[in-house]
């Protein structure tokens, strides 16, 4: 990690959001160089003890969240008491302080009149606000729920399972995450062009009903009248597939380009068993459609070589090749890797309560730089240098706050 | 949709990849406004008639990609020969064009000389380059790899499936291809305070590691010193789960805050119940780590409530009690709430061959407007008006780079 100064320095953001979407927009727009002030209930909001916790849930009641250290690092965080007037107006004031490098709001708030977008902007016209929903109309919704609704669990997993499996990584949120930080971001530009500022509602719902439609998955169903067929673990609509080698290690080989398929036949010794076989099914193995509709085929043309060599070797062999593959590993493997210095992308992290911690700084490189990750936040650490700095309060004016219960400090 | 300004309206970005991430980065741009050209080798890149298909893989052999369609909506399509000195020039200039709105090129190009980052800085010093890759130095990594290589498909699927489950879902794809508009729009944001430009590297391996490491994943394996078990479709570390209603429907339940958890009792009629089985087992319902604990004996007292009831009878009982859920549907049922209407998200397209496809609008609603889709890519279509528009060129000097190859139009 280099000092440069990084792309968003000096702008300032306010985060009221809670859980994944929210709090990974607001991350990403941190490490970029944001100031992030995260504003929480005081004692936390509903996902500060959030699994996994350290002691694996069978620690101290106050255990850190490596969840919410994690979602939230590089933030600062301030405590408030959101349901005294009081509370609430230091809220409002934080979103709408006045700056040109000010004024952006990320929140995931549900029927608080007192925050509406309205209030709001009659503080502040130029505000940028992005809001984070379940469905449009405000209504709740979580990335499990809206996952089943655009049938994703229809079409994932062994062929044989009947019924619907759900995705363990909530992908739905990250995308949302990643949504909101290009939100920001785009309406800062128009801002800087316009003066005009911008209210972006943001649906977990929509999110994944345009993530399936973007991928051609709903016209495909539309145009087909009837649903995609699961198909295991083969990669859709070209051939990618697990195989197990010897030592019950597991690889799984993709090939989407005519070339990647010369470097696995090449590899696996099989060119000329596929040529043979191309003339006696009528296939043409450099059309990916041909590798799908044979797949199975395909597949248990090339199981022996994988079943007689253990991953090593295998993996050796398909790099000399050029093949394009992957191992499967537990996340065991990855920490080990981390620990043997493999993966710039990954920091380690000390929690407010002592415990070692494993996180990620941005996985983009600026100029080569993957910046810190940033520090890991413990709730109400910056109250009070936060209300000095971005409302100009006096010790005095914090101490009182602070001794009335609207606004209290790490340890209450 | 109204006539507003779309918030990145008069940025000009030149895209040069392929498949999902880059493309989806561009298109997130294109839809917020922004004027992307998508430059593909004539007859189309690896990508272009990526399934699923228009008459589902059994059609003409040009039949349109349901997916590259919608993936690259929006962005004006030039077809350039990149193999010729003459058309690697082209490209060159197209991403190096002078301008205050210019100078912006995202692409996924490997092992090109005549396209690194050096060559181009040295036209344009303030370029903004986003760069997707697999593995950070360059070598080729897809989704399905990555997400083998950080564990997910070992924690996902059924607890007595013994393999690893990969996902259906592109997911790293996806957050990759968002987290290219942010790159985009951060590296623009800097450039335009301090003029300098960036060259943001972005592989889908660290954008999975990063996704992991953020959950707190890698901690909890880390801190046990074992892996997480498979939880089949159970919410991890809270309660959630997927029911069966007696004529076949199914619901996914989630409870994650004490709120929801009081809703799911009362709906059910389950709350003396669980009260009585909070004080047999010495547990906390309000904690969600209890919850977790237990979601078998939970999951096995409601079951009988949904298996007694059918899906649209308990859909109205859970809506009553303000309970968390949501229903499993196949996409066949997603596109009929679409031709009723029903989201605002999606919308109709027509494609180049004339088929109909259903795609997407942004999930990002700007001052309530999701604004429109953007039509259906023809490759080469604007291969003329780009050449004129962006660089300068005259119609006798484009005719004459398609007669030598150069470029092609829409039919060669």
């Amino acid at each position: 990690m280099t000092d440069a100064p990084r792309p968003l320095s000096g702008l300032e953001i306010t985060e009221c959001a809670s859980f994944v979407a929210g709090p990974t927009g607001g991350m990403t727009l941190a490490q970029l160089g944001a100031d992030v002030v995260r504003i929480d209930p005081i004692g936390g909001g509903s996902d500060h003890r959030r699994w996994p916790l350290v002691g694996d849930g069978d620690g101290a009641a106050d255990a850190d969240s490596y969840y919410w250290t994690s979602l939230n690092k590089g933030k600062r965080s301030i405590a408030v008491d959101m349901r005294s007037d009081e509370g609430r107006e230091l809220v409002v004031a934080l979103a709408t302080a006045p700056g040109e490098n000010r004024g952006v709001l990320v929140d995931n708030v549900v029927g608080r009149r007192w925050m509406s977008n309205e209030v709001l902007v009659a503080q502040r016209p130029d505000l940028v606000h992005l809001r984070v929903q379940g469905y449009p109309d405000g209504s709740p919704a979580v990335d499990y729920t809206v996952n089943a609704e655009i049938g994703i669990p229809g079409i994932t997993g062994p062929e044989a399972v009947g019924s619907p499996v759900n995705h363990a990584l909530p992908a739905w949120d990250l995308v949302a995450g990643l949504t909101v930080s290009t939100g920001v971001l785009a309406a800062l530009y128009e801002r800087s062009r316009s003066g005009r500022g911008a209210y972006v509602e943001l649906a977990l719902s929509d999110i994944a009903l345009a993530g399936v439609a973007n991928l051609g998955w709903l016209s495909e169903v539309a145009g087909r009248g009837s649903e995609r067929s699961r198909h295991g673990n083969h990669v859709y609509g070209s051939f990618g597939v697990d195989f197990a080698c010897s030592d019950g290690g597991r690889v799984m080989v993709v090939a989407l380009t005519p070339g990647q398929w010369s470097a696995l036949c090449e590899a696996t010794g099989t060119a000329e068993v596929f040529a043979a076989l191309a003339t006696a099914l009528g296939a043409d193995w450099a059309d990916e459609a041909d590798r799908y509709r044979h797949r199975e085929t395909i597949t248990a043309i090339l199981k022996p070589w994988f079943a007689s060599r253990d991953r090593a070797q295998a993996g050796a062999e398909l790099d000399a090749a050029r093949v394009l593959w992957g191992k499967y590993q537990g996340m065991g493997e990855v920490v080990a890797e981390h620990r043997a210095g493999r993966h710039a992308v990954l920091a380690d992290a000390t929690l407010p309560g002592g415990a070692e911690a494993i996180t990620a700084r941005s996985p983009m490189r600026w100029n080569g730089d993957h910046g810190g990750a940033g520090a890991a936040p413990e709730l109400g650490r910056e109250t009070d240098e936060v209300l000095a700095a971005r409302l100009g309060l006096s010790a005095a004016e914090i101490s009182a706050l602070r001794s009335r219960g609207v606004v209290a400090g790490p340890r209450g």
